[in-house]
C-alpha cells in the first residue's frame, strides 16, 4: 500500500506502527524480514524483535496471528482473525437488529440491505466468516448479484483473494459466459438461468460461496454446478442468514444468523445465532 | 473491532500497535484519549505520547492524518489518505492493465470485472477517490447495480459511511421504492427506469456518486435526479474510467482513468490518467 520501494529511517516505536500496518494491509502474504530491513534501514535482528512485539500485541487483542517462516525464502505472514468473544457479541447484536419488526416486508420477506451496506458491519462479518474457514485453501469467493456482492467483497477482502459475481441476467460487458439452470423459489417449480463470465474464474480454483439469505438453496446449488463447469471445487458455503422454516435438500453451510419464524400478522421475526460457531 | 469494553495492561510498544490498529479500523470517528487510557490501564499522558508517535509514523508513510481535538468531548480522529506519489503509481499501473488488448469485447466494450473484484486494487481505488473529496461532508456513497457495487463499497469503507445501491430492476426484497426515468445509451434514444429503496437513504444526506465506466452520463444523471427525490444533495461524482470519445452534456466528475481510443479492428485500447489529480 504505502512507500512503494521507498526507504526511510524510523525510530523503533514508529517502525512498529508502520510494520504492523503493512501486515494488516497484506494478509496471507509472505513478506521477508529483509524487505522491512531494507525499507526502514534497520538490522534484520531489530526487525525480528519488532515482529515479536507486534505478534504479541496482535495475539493479545486477537486480531490475528503472525507466523514466522525461517530459512531462505522465509518471512512473516499475517492471518486476520477475531476473538470468539467479539465474534459472538457482534452476531448477537446482528440478531437483535434483524429481529426489528419494521424489517418485515409484504410476503414475509426481510429487509436486509441496510446491514449489508454498512462497512463496519461488513468488515466484522468478513472476519467471522473467514475465521470459520480457517486453514482451508480458498482461491476465490463466489456470490450471486446483487445482494451477495458486498458480502463476497468483505470476505474476499479478509482472505485477500478475488471475488466472482454470478449474474441472473446477461450483460454485454461480461464477454463470453457459461450458464447453468437452477431451481428458483422454495417450491422448486421455477427453472431459471445464471451466468458467469468465462474469464472470471481460473480452472482448478477452490471456491467459497457466500450469499445473503438462504431459503430453498436453489441459488447455492446453481453456483455449485457452475463450479464444475469451471473445473473448480467447492471450499464451503457461508450465508448471512438462513430461513429455518424452509425445507431443503441436504446442503452443508455455515450461517451467522438463523431466522426461525417470520409472522407477518403479528409483525415479528424470531432470529437466533446460526451454526457458524458450532464445532464440527 | 477488538476487545469490546475489555481492559488489558500492555507494554508501550504493544500499546502503540494496538492503538494504531484501532484508529485504522475506526476512520473518521472521534475517540477520546480516556477510552484508550481506561482500556489499556495507562495514564492519559502516556496515551497522549503514544498518539504523538503514531501520528508521526502515519504521516511519514502518508497513510493518513491524526487530528487531536482538545478539551472536554475531545479526542483523536484518524483520516485515511494516500501519498500523491503512491496514488500516481497505482493509477499508472491501472492504466497499463486497462490497455491490455484482450480486454476488448465485441461492440467495443471493455472487460473490467477482474480489476473491480480484486480487494487490494479496490482498497487503493477507495483511498484515492476518498482523498479526492477530502474535507467534504459525505454521508453516503451511491452507485448503480451491479458493477458499481464493489467500487462504492471500497470508497464507503474508507469514508466509514454506508453505501446505497440503485437498481435497474425491481426486487421484492427492497420494500417500497422510488423510481426515476433516465436516458440510457450514448445516443440518448432509450428511456429506462431506475429504482431506490425508500428506506435506504435518509433525507438531507450529502451523497458521493461512484460508477465504474462513464459514457453518455445518463446513469449518473438518473442518480442525481434520484437524490432530489430523497431531498438529498450531490457531494460529487467519481468514476473508475471515462470514455473520452463520447460526447456528453456538462457533468462535473473525477475519473481515475480516461479511455481515449478503443479500436476493435487493431485491437488496441488507449488509456491515460484521468482528471483525479487535477487541482481545481
Amino acid at each position: 500500500m504505502s512507500q512503494i520501494g521507498e526507504k526511510m529511517k524510523l525510530r523503533r516505536s514508529e517502525r512498529m506502527v508502520v510494520i504492523s500496518n503493512y501486515l494488516i494491509n497484506h494478509p496471507y502474504e509472505l513478506t521477508s524480514l529483509n524487505t522491512f530491513a531494507e525499507k526502514y534501514e534497520s538490522a534484520k535482528s531489530s526487525i525480528s524483535e519488532d515482529i515479536v512485539i507486534i505478534k504479541r500485541a496482535f495475539e493479545e487483542i486477537e486480531i490475528g496471528t503472525i507466523e514466522t517462516i525461517t530459512g531462505a525464502g522465509g518471512g512473516v505472514i499475517f492471518t486476520p482473525s477475531i476473538s470468539e468473544k467479539d465474534a459472538r457479541i457482534i452476531v448477537q447484536d446482528l440478531c437483535a437488529q434483524l429481529s426489528e419488526s419494521n424489517r418485515i416486508l409484504p410476503g414475509g420477506y426481510i429487509y436486509l440491505s441496510d446491514l449489508l451496506s454498512t462497512p463496519s458491519i461488513l468488515n466484522n462479518i468478513g472476519r467471522i466468516i473467514a475465521k470459520a474457514f480457517k486453514g482451508q485453501k480458498i482461491d476465490a469467493v463466489m456470490t450471486v448479484a446483487t445482494k451477495g456482492v458486498p458480502l463476497a467483497n468483505a470476505v474476499a477482502n479478509v482472505l485477500n483473494v478475488p471475488f466472482v459475481i454470478v449474474r441472473r441476467d446477461l450483460k454485454i460487458t461480461e464477454g463470453s459466459t457459461v450458464s447453468v439452470n437452477y431451481v428458483s423459489g422454495s417450491s422448486g417449480d421455477r427453472i431459471e438461468k445464471m451466468f458467469l463470465s468465462k474469464r472470471s474464474l481460473k480452472a482448478g480454483s477452490r471456491v467459497l460461496i457466500v450469499d445473503d439469505f438462504l431459503k430453498g438453496g436453489g441459488t447455492i446449488n446453481g453456483m455449485v454446478s457452475l463450479l464444475s463447469e469451471f473445473d473448480s471445487e467447492l471450499a464451503g458455503v457461508a450465508v448471512f442468514a438462513d430461513n429455518a422454516q424452509t425445507t431443503r435438500d441436504h446442503l452443508d453451510y455455515k450461517s451467522l444468523l438463523k431466522v426461525t419464524n417470520i409472522d407477518v400478522k403479528s409483525n415479528t421475526i424470531d432470529v437466533e445465532v446460526g451454526n457458524i460457531f458450532d464445532k464440527n
